[in-house]
């Protein structure tokens, strides 16, 4: 084997994904260093309790409790600890004394980006975080740099693994919501505490971090629409399959062209979504992930793969690993994160997309008419109706009404939609639900 | 505008990809820079005739036909001539001055990348060549650096959009080869001599780039086995629909694990191939590419987009673009080519892969056991069997068998179809696939 120079590698956490990383890093050590250029010596894994069990055999001299010793011997740190303290302390810790830093965690990126970035753009060091946006799923070096040339106009992403097996066992069963929560805890897809996937908190992270690198600006993660998928049932996903479309929580990223002399803007936004049956995204399934992605010049492209999972996780890392060694190798400084273009986020009311609003309607003459009155009112023009006879659904003095629209602003739909809620003819506001990618 | 360092940038070339890399570089100046953190200045246009008319309105001044001086004076040179005389004597010209180069030139990089990535090294300069593999869609990256910590196992890549736009007609209209090329030709989706495009050449040397990538080996473009889809028929494609199957022209680049302490190699080769229908790359429509990677850790990948196109490429190269100034402010040397793990390349013989064999055989007692004997004496093991029941053919007294075979060794098919060939009761061996995915 060649002599290489050698890496001290830090590790920090050793849950799902660290003890996979630690595992790949010496079983595949050799070709490792001969696609880095450089041996990677793993000094050691900082945990909080050395005793805990592990998913993998490990030494167990290289555990330790003394993060902060680990950090200052090392060239490369890798962070899997998640959450923001003491992650974000131990990030600017290893950026301070020189090494070069990995990162999966998301919710730190979403938060605390800006500050890692430029405590690394200080000392000249880079952060790598392949893992942090869809798992396994090369999607950062993508926009970061393949994309780099072009102008990204928009994003569709399924980035959460655990929403989509939910929703996607509905459409493919026909189940309700809790239903299949239930048996995706007990299958392991979903956690005991749901609530980071199925509100949108996880997506919303994700859509922060992919946000800020299609657009070159720093995306708070505060200004990310969310919305989960807590309220979508089989009545929802039976009328959507009825319409060619299938559910979908979507991280939609996209560039608002100014008019009228306004300056462009971004919106983000995390919401469950109609698309059409026959979009790629629609055929996503179980927990994986993908990103559409569409760019001026590139046009459409999709990238696809597990979004998450301890070992292919553990890939991303790896990759950034040696990306972080043949930078550490090649010299000079770290290439920093591109915010520059620094461009207004839009609050939600000025999206402009189309919507399937579902009512609940007295069925009697007259009522189809005042309906679309409230909606031309409101500045929103229907595309399509659909009347479902009275006496088929729960009350046989209803008819339901499921209306798509054309493109309308969110604020214009949703004064309407309050409206129609108030009107006379409508016994109930079923549901409201935008519809991207057609 | 922050007061950026100015880069030199020449460009060689000015096609369909070219035009566009120029105009999109003046459009988009304020903000390339603002990416790279460098001005880039299109500092000329080397082209053969300055006065040829062009796709783009691009200012008469910067076209020149001494493409050495622009060379001499560039800080990143933009190779898109395309060929191998002169680019190949121009990239190893700019490197030796200093710049970083970018290329868009597969047929170069497939026969001389050892030469020009070596040179490279020697100067510490990188080469980039994202728009070589898959036009638009970023697998450079993902392979080179995402996937740097991964063992990849197996690449699966629809390479070439003509011939997938060719067989993807031939599929939904159940037309002849010869119609939907000459359509294609009339169309602007094959050019007038479609060699290069339907004998497999030029998917051949995107295949030998991507597995050079994905298995760090560098590999010579004559080690890729090659056929193209000229002998794919109505027929074939009707028998394939029955089965179940789609005909795609397929990049196969695969790790061959080592038995009996033989070593690991790998095998690259590019055929038409049966694909199962709910297989991703089976809906990969028109002109369109995809490239589905499999490895050890990250699982199951896929990359889509559009495989060509002046626009389209003119994104790839521009991402490079940005990336190599990028580097140029960096500093450091750059990041040469892993090519250390430098695994024999094993000859199609060695290949195992399930196949599909169709044969027109005497319609008589007694036939299928004298077919299933040689297949048996050969080492092939049969799967499924299908007899359509003579009459229907275009021969009254011949069956048609369609045979599926379990996993085989190339050379014990090729020898046993041969035996087929040459025993009594096969009339006519009509086809024989491989097939993929499954």
């Amino acid at each position: 084997m060649t002599d290489y120079r050698r890496l001290r590698v830090a590790l920090l956490g050793a849950g799902a994904v660290g003890s996979q990383v630690a595992a790949l890093l010496r079983r595949h050590g050799d070709e490792l260093a001969d696609r880095a250029g450089a041996a990677l010596d793993l000094v050691g894994i900082g945990v909080r309790n050395p005793d805990a069990p592990r998913e993998v055999d490990l030494p167990q001299e290289l555990f330790t409790t003394d993060a902060e010793h680990l950090i200052l011997g090392a060239d490369i740190v890798i962070e899997l600890i998640g959450g923001i303290e003491p992650a974000r302390e131990y990030l600017l810790q290893a950026l301070n004394s020189g090494a070069d830093v990995v990162t999966a965690n998301k919710a730190l990126l979403a938060t605390h980006g800006p500050e890692i970035f430029e405590a690394a753009d200080q000392v000249g060091a880079s952060v790598y975080y392949e893992a942090a946006a869809a798992g396994a799923i090369p999607i950062i070096r993508p926009l970061r740099d393949s994309l780099a040339g072009d102008r990204v106009q928009r994003i569709m992403g399924i980035v959460n693994g655990t929403t989509n097996y939910i929703l996607d066992r509905m459409d493919h069963e026909g189940s309700e919501f809790e239903d299949v929560l239930a048996d995706a805890q007990a299958l392991g897809y979903a956690e005991a505490d749901p609530t980071a996937d199925i509100e949108g908190y996880d997506a919303a992270q994700k859509a922060a971090i992919l946000a800020s690198l299609a657009f070159h600006t720093a995306v708070p993660l505060d200004a990310v629409h969310r919305e989960g998928i807590t309220s979508i049932d089989k009545a929802m996903m039976d009328s959507a399959r009825h319409a060619g479309y299938v559910i979908k929580l979507l991280a939609v990223c996209e560039r608002l062209t100014g008019r009228d002399g306004s300056p462009e803007s971004i919106s983000v936004r995390v919401y469950p979504a109609l698309i059409p049956r026959e979009h790629p995204l629609a055929s996503v399934h179980g927990a994986n992930n993908a990103v559409f992605v569409q760019a001026e010049a590139a046009g459409n492209l999709m990238f696809y793969g597990a979004g998450a999972g301890g070992v292919q996780t553990a890939s991303a890392v790896l990759g950034d690993v040696v990306s972080a060694a043949r930078r550490h190798i090649a010299g000079g400084v770290g290439v920093g994160e591109s915010t520059r273009a620094n461009l207004p986020v839009s609050p939600i009311d000025f999206v402009e997309t189309r919507y399937q609003v579902t009512l609940d309607v007295s069925d009697r003459p007259g009522v189809l008419a005042s309906v679309a009155g409230i909606l031309s009112d409101g500045d929103v023009s229907i595309a399509t109706v659909e009347q479902t006879p009275s006496g088929t659904g729960e009350d046989p003095r209803t008819a339901r009404l499921v209306i798509g629209t054309h493109i309308a602003r969110e604020k214009n739909l949703a004064d309407t939609v309050e409206r129609l809620g108030r009107s006379d003819v409508v016994e109930r506001v079923v549901s409201v639900l935008r519809v991207e990618g057609d």
